[in-house]
């Protein structure tokens, strides 16, 4: 089933490839046109899925998480509409020169082909990603959250229906309905048709898909993000930003994990630090070094344990950590990060510069807040994934990561001499 | 043994990240140095080499490829010279502004960190290799081919003692000197410190890669290259651009393989494409409809299999068949080709603009030979590999394509809103 699915998103990419924006575009509006016309089938389809997941005992943040309602589906054909106004980077001539050797050569930006994007219950997702790969001509294969399948299946014919009414192929977007794992460990070795996988997941699906897919595959969304306090931090400015990075959307992959304090400001620091994150509902997981420092009642403290360390709490939950200094605090985040988003807050320019070059992360700041780390934040646009690898893309991928480059080499006749 | 060299190789390539160009540019003139110092201990380990592939009953032509001599070791040492003037892309500022969100935000060129590369008995591919990636700031972990070891032993050791003169770590560059095969499979799941992965060698090694790596691979190397010689074509130079693609270096991978000709010149057009073919020495493999027009003595033609469609010749072999058009053309290269280099001999603009739009190869040629897809060609200063995938970099990879970025966000105490 997979190997047709396959071939004929080949087959329909070839035609995208092809396609102007303005094309591409029509095809956009009439995509959210139809989802609101259709939006008693798909939230119909929604209402089934979100029935079963509670007979399956799923927890209510999943359920929310699954649920559409009118506002939540209106609000998904404006992120269409919105994908509508951004620009298409397909076509772009990245550089060209006249070679010596008499070649005009020109590097121009086109579509990947085919991209399999594996993520969860967000139905969201679906009409996103759907949207981004066709907005940059490319077909694409979805597999969703088994707990979404009548939802996105609902969806996916709403987008098919619409591409058709445009002369697109169908095949330009599909999903695999069939909730075998086993499907997912063929679509990562569809070499030969599909060009690049995003895992939308947790670190099971990522180790899955780095370990069994033949397909170029983009590693990322793991956040175990630092924030260090050097001793030079305004300590103010600092309980501020460290609250931002930790509370403001703590499910988030760009939330604060663990805080590297400078040893030389620890006693004076970590009450203060102690007594916020207290008034917000953040429990610390610390250091034994740290932990005396953190005595009374106003605060919630634990001791942290290695593992802590390296995975993220996705919750109201901060590791603390007393370092010797600046030194100490890269090790730490070379050793346990995973290449996301670090911060270093601090007044000193020799401290910023060796931060900022010696923390090999996707983004790393200089007094702010990890959360800026998002597509939107940082004006792409569009957020396809966030990238932790380092080739193709890396961080917030936006629509220039769902495209590649091919040479076109014209001569006048032209053999290598 | 391998965990131990991918640790060491990543502590080293945390120190080869801070160097500025000039710092790895003096390491680069004391590698050429030293090379040429210790030129009789490197001859001698070659000699090894040599004669133990004779006693192995090697091919005359592989023994060439592996021997060194004097004057070709003074021209590695000039390579690396060559190296010297390139561009180092590290640390340009590949964009940035300040963001709506108060955020002082930049993309910045970085090393990419532990670079792998397997390739096969060339001795001057592990100087090229080591050098491009210490001028980026990479370390990198060799495995030569097998029949080379004595030889790569001790360049690396040279390299290592040029290294440790200039006070860098003698780790950023090592080799995997013992032959063993299970060793590659372990360098392609070592990817907490190797960050890619660069086979260069033929279809079998990059299988194994593509398949057993957890680490990101640059499949390439492999062309199944084509021309389409369209009806408007000017014969005199087709058959000067086929001689070229076909007969200049038949051992390359942007060799001519298939030559696939319109219908309506195929009488015309096949008569003297076989007599050109025989007066250079080529066997055409063609298809029947081919064949009628290439009869008489003055022709080497034997009749095409489909396998033959699919692999490379690198030798004196090409394969033509006739097409309908330029719609059978394209169709055959999505089928055969391997997304290498194609070109179009035409005089229509509509077709030429089909041509490099529809079909999806790295480099797509207009009335120029395939023969040009290479990094010196191309203006790129170096070759570190050449990729047929689509993510990360296409086709030749220069120096650029050794590089990520990361992100870099000054706040001025900032939050997210």
């Amino acid at each position: 089933m997979l190997e047709q699915m396959g071939a004929a998103a080949k087959q329909a990419s070839y035609q995208l490839a092809v396609l102007n924006s303005a094309k591409k575009n029509q095809a956009l509006v009439v995509i959210a046109d139809t989802l609101e016309a259709n939006s008693k089938i798909i939230l119909a389809a929604n209402e089934q899925d979100v029935d079963l997941a509670k007979q399956n005992g799923l927890s209510d943040a999943l359920i929310d998480r699954l649920k559409l309602t009118p506002s939540r589906l209106a609000s998904i054909a404006n992120d269409v509409r919105h994908v509508y106004r951004l620009t298409d980077p397909v076509g772009q001539v990245i550089d060209g020169s006249l070679l010596d050797n008499g070649l005009n050569l020109q590097r121009r930006r086109v579509p990947l082909g085919v991209v399999g994007v594996i993520y969860e219950a967000r139905p969201n997702v679906t009409i996103d990603v759907a949207t981004l790969c066709l907005k940059t001509g490319n077909a694409v294969i979805l597999r969703g959250g088994k707990e979404t399948v009548n939802t996105n299946q609902s969806m996916v014919a709403v987008i098919q229906q619409a591409l058709q009414k445009c002369g697109l192929p169908a095949a330009a977007v599909q999903s695999i309905d069939n909730p075998d794992r086993a499907l997912i460990n063929e679509l990562l070795t569809l070499d030969r048709y599909v060009d690049m996988i995003i895992p939308r997941g947790g670190a099971a699906l990522q180790k899955l898909c780095k370990e069994n897919a033949t397909i170029p595959v983009i590693i990322g969304g793991i956040g175990v993000c630092h924030t260090f306090v050097d001793e030079s931090a305004d300590f103010d400015k600092a309980l501020t930003i460290i609250e931002n990075a930790k509370t403001q959307r703590p499910s988030t992959c760009n939330t604060l994990e663990t805080l590297l304090v400078h040893r030389s400001i620890a006693a004076e620091f970590l009450p203060k630090l102690g007594a916020k994150m207290y008034s917000c509902g953040v429990t610390l997981h610390t250091s034994p070094e740290a932990m005396m420092y953190l005595t009374g009642a106003e605060v919630n403290v634990v001791q942290v344990t290695d593992a802590e360390y390296d995975s993220e709490w996705l919750s109201l939950d901060l590791n603390v950590k007393v370092v010797a200094g600046l030194d100490e605090a890269i090790e730490h985040i070379r050793t346990h990060g995973s290449a996301h988003s670090d911060a270093i807050l601090t007044r000193s320019l020799i401290n910023t510069n060796r931060f900022v070059t010696e923390v090999d992360s996707a983004a790393v700041y200089v007094n702010a807040s990890t959360r800026f780390t998002d597509g939107g934040q940082f004006g792409l646009g569009a957020e396809v994934a966030v990238s932790t690898q380092k080739l193709h893309a890396r961080g917030p991928m936006g629509l220039e990561a769902l495209t590649t480059y091919k040479w076109i080499g014209y001569g006048d006749d032209l053999i290598r001499r």
